[in-house]
């Protein structure tokens, strides 16, 4: 893992160019700076080697993905009206609003741009993956925002909303690899939902470490309690809850308490309808899912133990 | 050209479906609706028919360049806080920001989509001519928002903000249809040049209409001196006059005077240096250069007159 972060951060930084006008391109260079884990770009370069290609023949197929997901970010910022972004300022509060929009709306084009680096049938599948991706995101982003405004959200309309804003975007990294690295259609298949499968867990997981992980990094139990996000604890203790107990979960989401008290007393209704050991149960359902899709790759038994233990690690994590 | 108009808004209407997320897609169905002349799909027809293919091969295309046309729409409207288009309540005032960024982020993907029903070498064109005409309408648009706090912009740079905010559509768009009609790269490069040169022609003749048009449909004479507008008289006035005479002029762009009085003595120093002859010889030079693009097409002649007579009825026009 490290060698593809390693490999993709010295692609990056040659790749960055500022450009003029100005004002839209020194945006775009400070985002893409601004760090973060490269997960997106790690998992292309590790779709491709799984096929026995060269990663750096995937390199540009890396960065248009780091791409489209900063595009992602300096919009979405804008729309959560966030203030800082892996602890700097986001893009319209260091510049303003529509800088952020029409440098994001650059970006986006920036990162389809890149795949104009491939050829023939390998162009085509990445460019379909790309838009159709793109647009699938596109809706999570959507459903987010429509489930601020819902008391309830169904369950299988919250499952899809993570799956679009972000899973499919892990199963399209590692799907790109494999394209680039000439895997087969059915290969290409099951590394896609790898991808997927293990994105939703890990989503799923990003809820239950929220409310039952520990304290670390300084970072706050009970947050989405506290913000009243409509997680899957909360749909589900919703779904299963008496009349009486909804009434009480909608009144405590809905008002405004002591947040340790709001947070202490969600809880107790969480354990009394037993979310936190349903959420676990999906959590791990998904995990197997994406071991079964391990399974089925036609590749090196060596490489699907590569697969394994990152899924693995991945959903070891505390916080 | 109505046959093409007629043909698009026909394949158009068939075209806008309603999805999930309805407050993704409503605001996409809206605003393809409003209407408008629809010139971009129009030159897409034109361009195919031009080269003796069949239009219908070249609707894609058509609705692609409509739709990203629209997405620009969508997100300039945000940025310029305009509240109607086309007499109509714009996307982000009947919804509201977060819906336009993005609808509009959605819409530019869907464009992109529709040139998937390609392929081969077609495809790879239509996509790298896409890409790069996009970037260069944000840089465009992003130029258009710098000169909003330059007093003095050079010529050059303006125009290069007409030339990517609108001309390269008009290019591309006949550039589209021309490689859907198999012209050879000789004629691809005419065709996008005539568009190219004739999107400038039309937008310094706007320039011109507004100050020196005549009052008709209710439009304004002197709109752009009163919102202050760089247009290339202001830029060209403020090149060549004296240094009282710039003073003076900065002085009614920035001041707030009586609209009429504003608009009276403004013309009298565009009339001293003599600025409207000079912007009508580069809109001869410009469309003379359209010309000379088509001459140079290897098609029949009778062909060329209808591109000639489209270039010069466009020209034509009083507002």
């Amino acid at each position: 893992m490290e060698n593809y972060r390693e490999a993709f951060l010295h692609y990056l930084e040659a790749s960055i160019e500022e450009k003029e006008p100005e004002n839209l391109y020194r945006p775009i260079a400070y985002i893409m700076s601004l760090g973060g884990k490269r997960m997106r770009p790690v998992l292309v370069l590790m779709g491709c080697d799984l096929f026995g290609q060269d990663i750096s023949t995937a390199l540009e197929a890396a960065l248009s993905v780091e791409m489209f997901h900063n595009f992602t970010l300096i919009h979405d910022d804008i729309m959560d009206s966030a203030d800082l972004r892996r602890g700097k300022a986001t893009v319209h509060k260091k510049w303003d609003v529509n800088t952020g929009i029409l440098s994001g709306d650059a970006l986006m084009i920036m990162a389809g741009q890149r795949l104009e680096h491939y050829k023939g049938d390998t162009f085509k599948s990445l460019i379909s993956l790309y838009n159709k991706t793109a647009l699938e995101v596109c809706e999570g982003q959507q459903l987010d925002v429509d489930f601020e405004s819902l008391s309830r959200v169904p369950m299988d309309l919250y499952l899809k909303m993570i799956s679009f804003k972000t899973a499919v975007l892990v199963g399209a990294s590692l799907k790109m690899g494999a394209i680039i690295g000439k895997a087969s259609i059915k290969d290409q298949h099951y590394i896609y939902n790898f991808g997927l499968n293990l994105g939703i867990a890990f989503q799923l997981q990003d809820d239950y470490l929220d409310t039952y992980g520990t304290e670390d990094f300084g970072k706050k139990i009970g947050g989405d309690i506290v913000e009243g996000k409509k997680t899957f604890l909360y749909i589900k203790a919703l779904e299963l809850s008496s009349a009486e107990d909804s009434m009480k979960l909608l009144d405590l989401y809905s008002g405004s308490y002591d947040e340790n008290r709001k947070i202490e007393e969600v809880k107790l209704l969480f354990d009394k309808y037993g979310v936190a050991e349903l959420l676990l149960k999906q959590i791990e359902s998904y995990t197997l899912k994406a071991l079964e899709d391990v399974a089925a790759l036609s590749i090196d038994p060596s490489k699907k133990q590569i697969l394994k233990e990152f899924a693995l690690n991945l959903m070891n994590r505390k916080t």
